[in-house]
């Protein structure tokens, strides 16, 4: 596949096999976060590599427990809120058991912060379609990325204290096999030319 | 270029030809921004494609006006600081007289507008890329997404009342010739494995 090929066929996977992700794989698209634009070549994105299951069953609970006691309003954000209901339901995996989660931290007091980290997270996205891998967005950490025991967790692993997560991603081999490869079906994204 | 190699090699281009961007390279531009993730796969993104050498000039000179209006302080972000010293210079060009400039708009309500605008902006600027053509990101129009004069122009030319810029990007044939790509080099983008 070409470049324009890659970025058109990403599509988000959320049933993984439990194989590892390749080392050498795993490089190549973590210097695609790396080569990403940031704000005045900021610089400042932090990827945090987890693939320790135990790590990753503990974050999977302790979101599991901090979304278990939000109550949605009307105005919680749709994605959010299911997480919220299924929490409450138990059994919620917000990082669908992949064998790799990276999450993308960045200074709390910057302002391109969630910007940066989007593009590193787009173009690592892009790269696993690019290597036969899947890979999604997973918005969790972003949205616990000020509950007192997450973070804490999370210092404990290397994030630095003046860090925030802005996104992550998980990544890994699907379990159809290749990743899905259709073309997203637009409903919105309008165009409007002024020329 | 293969993908991997398209991302990598994608850098900010800040001098262009006047040559017109063809249709058919636009319009794959703009494919891979439709086809970026969204939250909840929302595809809120609203895609304002400017090439009106009289609104490009019109938003470089209401920018430079807003920009003149500012004070910066010791908490003002390095990249802003710099759109005010030279706006009170005077001359000041944000957008680099690209031959065009996509502006990113999304619901202002909607909590993952900046992301989604980001990813679509990373999208394209890698298309870019694999189309020999030089791209950059542009902020100044976030920075001024709440500026009465700015919201009230965008709007004359299609942006919805409920919608602001969370990013933009110029496209255009580089001065150069073909894009510089070399690798940047890290200062930054910290890596650590929880293993």
């Amino acid at each position: 596949m070409n470049a324009l090929e890659t970025i058109l066929t990403r599509r988000s996977t959320r049933n993984y096999r439990p194989d590892p992700v390749e080392q050498e794989k795993l490089d190549q698209i973590l210097d695609c976060a790396r080569q990403a634009p940031s704000g005045g070549n900021n610089q400042t994105n932090h990827l945090l590599v987890i693939r320790n299951k135990e790590v990753m069953d503990e974050l999977a609970a302790m979101a599991e427990k901090a979304f278990s006691k939000m109550e949605p309003d009307e105005n919680t954000y749709a994605s959010l809120r299911r997480a919220i209901e299924a929490s409450k339901k138990g059994g919620y995996v917000f990082h669908y058991n992949a064998p790799v989660l990276i999450a993308v931290a960045n200074r709390k007091d910057y302002s391109n912060n969630i910007a940066d980290c989007a593009c590193a997270i787009e173009n690592m996205m892009v790269a696993a379609n690019a290597l036969d891998l899947g890979s999604c967005w997973i918005n969790q950490l972003k949205w616990l990325n000020e509950e007192p025991e997450v973070v804490a967790y999370l210092q404990s692993l290397g994030m630095k204290e003046d860090e925030r997560v802005y996104g992550a991603l998980i990544v890994g081999y699907p379990a159809a096999g290749l990743p899905n490869r259709n073309l997203m079906k637009q409903k919105g994204n309008e165009v409007t030319y002024i020329d």
